[in-house]
């Protein structure tokens, strides 16, 4: 019995096309058949918020946090390029000539590959963000459980 | 018979610092007697454009993208302190006058050392860049070719 | 006798949060009993540096980059959320409601821990910061250093 080849990534940014790197690489890796793990932390926590509006109890600073961040995949912004928002639209309209995958889609394609979602549970809590704000069927762990996977990973990456 | 040791980059970033450290990176790697893989996506695609203008066919868009990113490596920006354009030539100053390797210099030590460098055809395509714009003696290939050099990677970083 | 697992992090940026994330990541590993390196290189520097002006000679570019760059881990800023230096402030409130460890703890927990602490010396070089204006118990080393803990490193990250 061969063990499987293992790839873990923390997605940090939440700039959309690095998190598009880490789903790309990561759904890559699944189909090379490693075992995979994506531990969003800090920014790309916001890669998991829900869309819609979730009513959740919060505290002032908190309420500022989760206006001022993206709600969701679809509304990250490019790393670079913004042109007072016009970047983000022509990489879109770009990946949608060629047939690319957007991100929620990436993420939705890891998830069917059972890329393992894990949430940053301690930038959770600094960040203000709950369990219910976040996509259903992910994991909540710490920088633990991050080690755990990637002391025996093959290919381990920070983003 | 020792396996060589094995050193890949993926160089997500279009700053010229942080090129600069993928290429120091890898030139100590090749140096050391690695088997080193630059494989350049997204923004780090323009550390390995041509200086000069090469006519090639695209659409509109594809123009635009090749018009406001940096044309080769001596054009990139720096991640911080920009000041106007002032940040990079004072840093292009200061290692002059430490006679450090400009990043065109280390790319060019680079592949005298044999260092693989990669252009990922996925985002050639999307940012609309073709072979003849980008460096010659170089490979092309996609996520797939990537991850065969990272799982028996050493050192895998990503930039 | 088992061997010692290795985390090894080159700490490239000058934000306050991605500083964080490196000395979380970096003391969880040294609690699971890894051997830590943190190889601080370009604008990571700043993390290391004293917050007390100390006198040394420097030529007239070096003092402006001493002047331009924060003074020690305390005056980072984030990498994303600036809202005119709002964002770092409303951070650390946060940081303080949670009893989150700040990072200029989270360096000193490092020390304490013995994770290997080291500054590039060609970027200090660069830089023109000296020897007597980082924190003491250090180490100072080039990427040749970096690249002999990394390649028998079990995580290496580049943040």
């Amino acid at each position: 019995m061969t063990e499987k080849k293992r790839t873990t990534i923390v997605l940090f940014s939440g700039d959309y096309d690095k998190a598009m790197a880490a789903y790309i690489i990561a759904n890559g890796a699944a189909a090379y058949d490693h075992e995979v793990t994506i531990f969003h932390t800090f920014w790309g926590l916001n890669a998991l918020r829900k869309e819609e509006e979730i009513e959740v109890e919060k505290g002032f600073i908190e309420k500022m946090f989760a206006k001022m961040m993206p709600k969701g995949a679809d509304k990250m912004g490019l790393s670079k390029m913004h042109f007072a928002g016009f970047g983000p639209k022509m990489i879109k309209n770009v990946m949608k000539k060629h047939n690319a995958l957007t991100l929620p889609q990436l993420i939705e394609m890891a998830q069917e590959q059972d890329v393992k979602l894990v949430a940053c549970t301690m930038t959770m809590d600094l960040l203000g963000l709950k369990e219910e704000e976040l996509l259903d069927n992910i994991e909540y762990a710490g920088v633990a459980a991050y080690l755990a996977d990637a002391e025996d990973g093959n290919v381990n990456l920070f983003i």
